[in-house]
């Protein structure tokens, strides 16, 4: 016996959490089958082309009598996490966290104050944040915070989550999770998905909050990641950051960041920008049944309207391919009829 | 019925609940309590001391009235492989696998017949192959693989493994895992437990027999990796091997691979050589409470006896180790009823 049934139950119980939250699925789910099936999985969608494909694509590849069948192992979903599975405007959560984190060490580094991009950053200059882009803020991370141990970081980022607001929605940032997304994420699980977050963010910042926000264990987490070093500090072995970049797992790095960490090809993948363009190309081009899905930034008034020319969530190349290859595209303003979920 | 059985009976009643609590199993739960708890979870182990270390810490974590429940969720148990889940004598499986390839790309490469080490290999010096080590071995494989696909090297690796026989057993290499480690991964599993693989030899390598040898699905593997690139080739996406080692996963490695893949520390870790003490002393300095053994071979009738000297699974500072820390030691020849599954 494999670890996929284990798996799918424990992914489902964790979903409980954010899927509660929401008012989704209190009703325990011990009667099977039928009860189950009544329950709208997907309730803060709209009635629309991009859920019904969803759903369309799930009941095919579980339908054990049918030829897209899809054994559960191999029934693995991707997710992007900044613009896909929450928010990513004003800028990135993490571009925020690492603002905060280079005003709180300023004063151990008196050069800061005259070396760029630390300049910009102390003096919040929006715009100097999200010019640096996915490689930039990864690299200043692991700058920032090289000779630090893992778990100081872990504890650092935490209490940083535990506080901080996104400044444009007066919530917090794990609370600027997108709930259609939630919702996605606990169905596929429920039909015996592994649901793995793959993020151009930092991999050890998205562990501190991927299984309380998400239901998505820290191995279930592939992001950007800087190198470590083992050592002992004081009698006690730790792991200690270095200062250079291991892997930039975003865009062509996705893919790479895949193979590396999950070790086959996701059968379901999510993005919402340019960055996830090879992502979604790798999961759509396997032997297996596959989808592929954007979510399109178009709803002004309850959250932002971007694509091909904005800054942070650049969607241009990957909106073409979308047309090219058939991928859904998940229209936020027309498709969900909720954002955020209920505080 | 001994008293083995029996106290198999009361451990699987002690951890009956916290499994039933994760979601574990839950749809199953009616037909069973009785005969679950019946069926030794270990039968190919003695009644001896390492067999009761490893049932009283998976009993004490999964008691949830206990102080030292530990949530499912943070059940993560890993185990080397090479010695520790399957045979490494005469030389590691993926070192045959090596000089089979040499053999098998020379032609292309009539100068190997002049540089070392492939002029030993070629002419199948065993001596060499062991002093080439894990990290050589890792080296060479992606040098000799370079410029092939992901897909490509998954494909050559699985044909190999069906056919090619460990000389001394004369056994396929993936019937020469041994029945007692494969017994415990399926009980620690039944307890909640993720089972990952923590291998020096290459994950590339590892995963193509993984799931169906050891139940472990390929993003439980984590192992000894080359770099890749992603390129379209033809119009199609295809990662290809690069020559350069992207993670030695063997001593200071593991806990750094564990890391990068994991996300966070193992509370079993099982190993059996010098490569794995990182591993030991990673996964029992954490806040939890922690469980680590060395398998010891000591049975140079069934299968090998080697420790200290051996140049290949030497194990000599990690037994020293295990003295201090308290670690458990599986002794082979005493431990053990029985060494490989039946055919």
């Amino acid at each position: 016996m494999s670890d996929d049934g284990n798996r799918a139950d424990r992914d489902a119980t964790r979903s409980a959490a954010p899927v509660e939250a929401a008012g989704v699925g209190a009703p325990r789910r011990r009667t099977r089958p039928g009860p189950q099936q009544a329950i709208d999985p997907l309730p803060s969608w709209n009635d629309v082309p991009s859920r019904q494909a969803i759903v369309d694509f799930v009941s095919r590849v579980t339908d054990h009598r049918g030829s897209d069948f899809v054994p559960p192992a191999e029934r693995i979903a991707t997710f992007d996490n900044d613009g896909t599975l929450w928010c990513e405007v004003p800028m990135y959560a993490q571009a925020a966290f690492l603002v905060d984190r280079i005003r709180a060490l300023a004063p151990d580094h008196p050069d800061w104050t005259r070396t760029e991009p630390f300049r910009s950053l102390l003096v919040g200059d929006v715009d100097a944040v999200a010019a640096a882009g996915v490689h930039g803020i990864a690299s200043l991370v692991a700058a920032t915070h090289a000779g630090m141990t893992t778990d100081t970081f872990a504890e650092t980022a935490r209490n940083w989550l535990a506080t901080a607001t996104n400044p444009v929605f007066g919530r917090r940032y794990a609370d600027c999770t997108y709930q259609p997304m939630l919702e996605v994420m606990a169905y596929l699980r429920k039909n015996a998905f592994k649901t793995f977050i793959v993020s151009g963010g930092g991999a050890d910042f998205l562990r501190v909050f991927a299984e309380s926000t998400y239901g998505v264990p820290p191995e279930q987490v592939v992001g950007s990641a800087g190198k470590v070093r083992f050592e002992p500090r004081d009698g006690e072995p730790v792991l200690i950051k270095l200062p250079e970049l291991d892997l930039l797992d975003d865009g062509p790095g996705k893919p790479v960041g895949i193979h590396r960490a999950i070790g086959r090809r996701p059968i379901m993948a999510f993005g919402n920008s340019d960055g996830d363009l090879e992502m979604l190309r790798w999961a759509t081009t396997g032997r297996r049944p596959h989808f592929a899905a954007l979510v399109h930034h178009t709803d002004a008034s309850r959250e932002a309207a971007y694509d091909r020319e904005s800054r942070v969530g650049k969607l241009d190349e990957a909106l073409t391919a979308a047309a090219t290859h058939g991928w859904t595209i998940v229209d936020m303003e027309r498709d969900w009829a909720k954002i955020f979920p209920a505080l």
